[in-house]
């Protein structure tokens, strides 16, 4: 996802040199948590399937391809976050690439629904779960897109923020039932 | 497949800098394309096989190995498009690489039909439909290939297009089937 | 996990430079045992759960979030050994990234015990086997990062050697059942 | 496996830079032959399998930490055959490094007889061809090893030969069973 290294130079402190990569570690962070709220997301939409068609198929391989996309701006963070005027432009990158990854997620969803695609005996409760959780979140990485040209950091670590919501959506509702017996 | 990248010293005009890698993205693109295509072929094949002999697996490893090594021409195209007299070379060795991926994948097919490999109950339609969606293109590609040496943008720009094709070609006739109910 | 790389500039003494990169071969393996124990321990959870929770799911991710990581540390080592006070630093970072792996395991099996996610046919005989094998033997660790911050090499060495008692945790008890007819 | 590139400076003359790449494409196809047949023998083993043993497994995972091993010697050879002296040393290790590889993996059906670890309704024919197809090539790989101190490049193309030979041994024999009814 990111090679993570220390410039060439560091010895004799090198301690302070891994410390200098925080830039890295964030934006790190960043992409493997957006990507793994992608792949539980895909897993649960899959799982509802029982067939595609070529639309489907289509907006599936753009997301393969913008999540193979990532990596480059997740670089471009973990290199310029720090140097003003660049670092407005790579949060920018990342953003958008964010954003673009969540809407083809929600577009794949709304393309099962509408196109007939998802299997009969599903509840509708799990499709109105599954909906609310990959709702694409568009309106706040748009508005973190604008925070990001003002203060970059502040925007890449609502990424982070907005990946976790992702990834643990049904925190408090579900605990109840699958852990009956908590002691 | 290919590792993205701005130059060292794009501080100070990073957004030009992720501009002027084009080529890169270009380059990027035709292989994840392709890459797809050949993907979505092969899984046919597979699909209609009963079995493999010696010369099917032979030339399966074969067109492995060609795949493996086509992040380097598009390397080449994403570091040499532009630069006058390269830039006929790296298209020519991509077009050439694109070529050998696609005529080993119709080899493939062919190997299965003649050797009797394919599942009898296959219908002979499918059969069919597979053959015209792997018809290698050779013409195609051999014209681009010619049409890059005079203008090599054009020839990726075409390398793509191509690929498109291979990986949505049933486009029109199959949606009325598979979409019944579209609103 | 590592790449490998003679330093430029090693023309005409290739062996000796070869021999030289001994630390890195040392990181590689120590790498290498630690994530194969590490699959081989999350390989035995997954294999008697019958469901999970959001504080499962929570925990892997970190867990592979951390495994994903240790390429970095390695690399640390793999360059910075032999060069006192660097040395310390690296072998200390990779000594805490090594200890979280582990923690991390045999937090997820403390989690699967205690919220009651082990199939209930799953004896208690076998239970206590895998939670020996998973004692995360942070003491052992704790100790070697602390012997790490004065002879680094120790250090790694003593990495590698839990590694092997990780992989291998059964091998007198369980030999003479698993192979009742060795010649 | 191995990361193909043009040296920088290479503007003006990309043809002849790739030309002069062949050294690379050579011991590209060698590592990627051996591995091809590697994990061809490794699935005819797992394939006749019942069981495992502790030995078994941690065979197994030497030989994983071999093969992975394996892109170091194929960018030593890559990078310094044709360079005197230096084209030994990187063919040596190459060749020790396959020898290792193809020994493990004999070891490990070795392992599968004695241990009895091969389903007892496997056919002794079966268990006779793939003995012979696993047979480690061992001395062929030690004349080699000696040749290429002499004359590296001989040795490298010998590399592949072997390999194309544990792919294909079947080659004669087989063909006539399983292609009944070639046109």
């Amino acid at each position: 996802m990111l090679e993570l290294s220390v410039p060439e130079g560091s010895e004799g402190h090198l301690l302070r040199a891994v410390l200098d990569l925080w830039p890295s570690y964030l934006a790190y962070i960043v992409s493997f948590a957006t990507i793994g709220a992608t792949w539980l997301g895909h897993n649960s939409i899959t799982h509802y399937l029982h067939g595609a068609n070529t639309t489907f198929l289509r907006v599936n391989l753009a997301l393969l391809l913008v999540v193979s996309f990532l990596p480059f701006p997740t670089k471009l963070v973990a290199e310029y976050l720090g140097s003003r005027e660049d670092e407005k432009v790579a949060a920018t990158i990342l953003g958008v690439t964010l954003l673009a990854v969540t809407s083809l997620l929600s577009v794949l969803w709304g393309l099962a629904l509408r196109h007939q695609l998802v299997h009969p005996a599903t509840g509708d409760e799990e499709i109105t779960l599954l909906s609310r959780r990959l709702r694409p979140s568009l309106a706040l990485y748009i508005v973190l897109i604008v925070v990001g040209w003002f203060t970059p950091l502040i925007a890449v670590i609502g990424y982070l923020v907005i990946a976790f919501f992702l990834i643990f959506p049904f925190k408090l509702g579900r605990r109840q039932k699958a852990e009956p017996a908590v002691s």
